[in-house]
């Protein structure tokens, strides 16, 4: 096992950690619940931004978590910047850590960092436990040292650690002190109820670094609203390695955001905790995971929501446009945010070249194309598109700009229609009929399916792949949906995410529609039509 | 004029101020806009949690706040613990004050309290007052020490203080000195930007209140999400009156929200700063503030949110069963909430046991019924179900389990079709027909829709209204589809939550099924169910 145990590519090199722990902990929320794929789009996206470890979940415990490490240990998952980790527990009371099926999970998994949890306050092990202090203590250096033993680079998760402290000091220090006589190297102390003021708890930090000399991590909870706070203090304190999650996700009120502790080391601190180049990721790294755990991006989220930076206040107008430093904490376009007072047409026409340039699409020299495009970029994410994710549906609207001809669609809708029927035996059934012209001919072809998109997805085929075999190719991947109910009372409109494949590249296109059926319809054409583009421009 | 300038009825009167700006600078936040008399209804609601200043508005420069002004002198707010405060801007440069219409505006109000804005960063005086700190400072004083002469009592927000002081501090002090040599009897240090972080920001606040022996207040912006962590530190540090607004509404990232605060100085820092009675109400309130400002409450808000105190079951159910105060940073109760276990994938006997007793179903002796729940509940969720937002469909289920006849529904569906036209015109229609048996009757009824979704629930409605009246309260809220792509290549299945609400309560149901329309049918059909068993047996 060759895999990097260190962060790569961050100025502080091992020296402090950016922790993500939003596959584990992270998907505690309410309301997420992450498949093995979703779970290596996210860990790909926390890579690109330069963490330095990627906590990616239970194995062992959880089915899908022992399926995502299994298919990151087979080539699934390349991570440039971040350390992976398998997060676990220690050995059971009264085992040997080799003999504990739970530990060789750990092993297994082939993570070449493990994170184990272990409790240190006096209570939860006589009471929860069932056990006493020196058997737990014994429970975590045997099992800190059997995975040492191993290869594996080991931290300490040391659960209810503040509550521990502040009840039975001895005995939380001893839990931290078998971790570190075993070879662990960091002792995470957790507030794991989440009720920590930021002066405490610096205080508590401070004096476990004095007394100890051990490297110390925090992570933290947000029931008191205090979670980004106490892992800024912490820090302050001397802990050098932070455990968050995207977007602050997590059980009960949440985790410490990711995205906001970045900004406060960074930008208050001057503490490069990430590479350079991925600050102006954030923003929209913090969307693209609000996508992929199916939630609507807090708009109001420090530093990467779309309100962090807008101003509505009439009296400062005129004075923030002179001098936006004097109302801006920080420069919006440090984490890749931007001010919504002064968005200009110069502001969306530079964005949008720049995410052309990404594309492959030169837009330097052409003012009226970048100038049509900005205006119906504006016009459609006014009716609920959204582009972030659908970077295929972007290239489209770019590319259409540019050259109509180019882009002229392989084929022509004339009408659809799709059935629907719950039959009295109870059977289901979706059958679509398409009219669509393609190669000059009118071709009418009827399909069944699961449910109505399936069906329609499934006719448009069969209407199609005889003048485009090239489409037998292209399948589709994922498909995401989302309710958009801007004011209660109103009518809502549904956008669609339909992610391609054709087993080389993938794709993301969106629709946006207050029926479904045609929202998706919206997202499948532009994602054939993509295809389209790449067969007759084949790239590289 | 004789009405209170100090609060009523805390155990801390006039030497702790919680005040609250939810009418001023909570109405910044983007999507809120008050009505006169929303405006009225909020201040009542925050007058019966004892709060004690209360800010209405800025008169004369928003004409819904004078009105506001004007409606509570005319007796229509009748405040049993708070004082109503003015909020607006020192006199113009150059003006006496008595001249100053907007001063004028102040007196007019009738509040016997005023808090004066004043620029307090040289940066701000010279750049955007465009005058000198000599003047600036004359503003404050002449336009103070004119209300305190006209019998108003008087504090002073000083606007973007950390940044001025860390820029300037004889300025900003300077600034402070001239209020309260004028009769300000509290000076308001304010994080405008937002940038602060604790540590820094209670040093400062300690070093002001240490030279100037000033009485000082805070005020925070949650730009680097520690608005709650920031005000926490600031009381520590010495300040006596906080500025918050319910719910941390703001303007970009919000304020520091008064629950949050309210429940960190009461249980953390044992500080009555609020009557004890009030205290069960603040989730009641906050939850009503949000119905007032018609935004959704914030479900992972500390202390108030409905998963505030909500556990992933499984693992630790027992645990927590036997010993909640060890997995809860506080009594929920203490703060009107309450504790919610979540029924997930790892749902045993005692988690499903512990739900019942929250939904009101005695479970302890029926091991048959609840033998059969779980196995229910485990066989639905591999196929894709989640019981954990859906508390209504988890209901049912268990329902059904302990008596059949009892959940029966008042209408059985013998068949229904949808059909969705995309026609030759660009037209998209979508037309539903449901057959189903209703008291008896067989009733056959069709209507159209946005989407399919919409087309189905109107003709349902239409079929069963006749027999079932109820059914017109029930409305569809919310409406939230995932798809399930659990392995590539497999078939997808759709996951559907339905939240309903009566006008009284509110209540979520699940659909899952290979096709969209028959998932949310089945989620639509649980919730009029679920709404039926209330008509039955109305609570109360």
């Amino acid at each position: 096992m060759n895999r990097p145990t260190a962060p790569t590519g961050t100025p502080l090199g091992d020296s402090f950690h950016v922790y993500d722990t939003t596959l584990r902990d992270g998907a505690q929320r309410e309301g997420i619940s992450y498949s093995a794929t979703d779970k290596l789009a996210v860990a790909r996206l926390l890579d690109s931004l330069g963490v330095g470890f990627i906590e990616g979940g239970w194995p062992g415990a959880l089915p899908k978590d022992t399926e995502f490490f299994a298919r990151a240990a087979a080539g699934e998952l390349e991570l440039r910047h971040a350390a992976l980790v398998a997060f676990g527990a220690t050995r059971r009371a009264g085992v040997a850590a080799a003999d504990d099926p739970q530990v060789r999970a750990l092993l297994d998994s082939q993570a070449p960092v493990v994170t184990l949890v272990a409790k240190s306050d006096r209570r939860h092990i006589e009471r929860a436990l069932r056990t006493d202090v020196a058997e737990a203590a014994a429970m975590v250096f045997d099992t800190v040292r059997f995975l040492v033993g191993e290869g594996r680079r080991v931290f300490l998760d040391a659960e209810h650690f503040f509550d521990g402290y502040a009840h039975d000091p001895d005995c939380a220090l001893r839990v931290l002190q078998s971790a570190v006589d075993a070879g662990a190297d960091v002792v995470v102390l957790c507030d794991t109820n989440g009720g920590q003021l930021p002066l405490q708890l610096a205080e508590t930090v401070a004096e476990v670094v004095a007394r100890t000399g051990f490297r110390v991590g925090i992570h933290c909870q947000d029931d008191t609203a205090c979670a980004v706070a106490n892992t800024v203090a912490a820090v302050q304190a001397g802990a050098t390695h932070v455990q968050c999650t995207a977007n602050g996700y997590g059980e009960r009120t949440g985790n410490a955001d990711l995205f906001a502790v970045v900004g406060n080391l960074v930008t208050k601190l001057d503490m490069p905790v990430l590479p350079a180049a991925a600050l102006p990721e954030l923003t929209r790294v913090s969307h693209a995971l609000a996508e992929i755990a199916n939630l609507a991006p807090d708009t109001h989220q420090a530093y990467v929501g779309s309100s962090a930076f807008a101003h509505k206040a009439g009296l400062h107008a005129s004075a923030i446009k002179v001098d936006p430093e004097l109302y801006n904490h920080v420069d919006p376009a440090t984490v890749g945010n931007g001010m919504r007072v002064l968005v200009t047409e110069m502001a969306g026409r530079a964005s949008l070249e720049l995410k052309g340039r990404e594309l492959g699409l030169d837009l330097a020299g052409r003012h009226d194309a970048l100038g049509r495009a900005v205006r119906r970029v504006k016009e459609l994410e006014a009716r609920g598109w959204s582009f972030e994710a659908a970077d295929a549906s972007l290239e489209l609207l770019l590319r259409r700009e540019i050259d109509e001809a180019e882009t002229e669609a392989p084929f022509a809708l004339e009408s659809y229609r799709v059935v629907l029927d719950h039959r009295a035996d109870g059977e289901v059934v979706s059958e679509a009929t398409v009219r669509v012209l393609v190669a000059g001919e009118r071709v009418i072809a009827t399909a069944e399916g699961n449910g109505p998109v399936h069906a329609l997805d499934a006719a448009l085929r069969k209407a199609l792949e005889p003048a485009l075999p090239w489409l037998s190719s292209v399948e589709l991947a994922d498909y995401k949906v989302r309710i958009l109910v801007e004011h209660p009372g109103t009518d809502a409109v549904t956008r669609v995410l339909v992610q391609s494949s054709d087993g080389e590249r993938e794709w993301t296109t969106v629709g946006v529609h207050g029926n479904i059926v045609e929202a998706s319809w919206l997202a499948l054409c532009d994602a054939l039509v993509h295809k389209a583009l790449s067969v007759r421009e084949p790239v590289g």
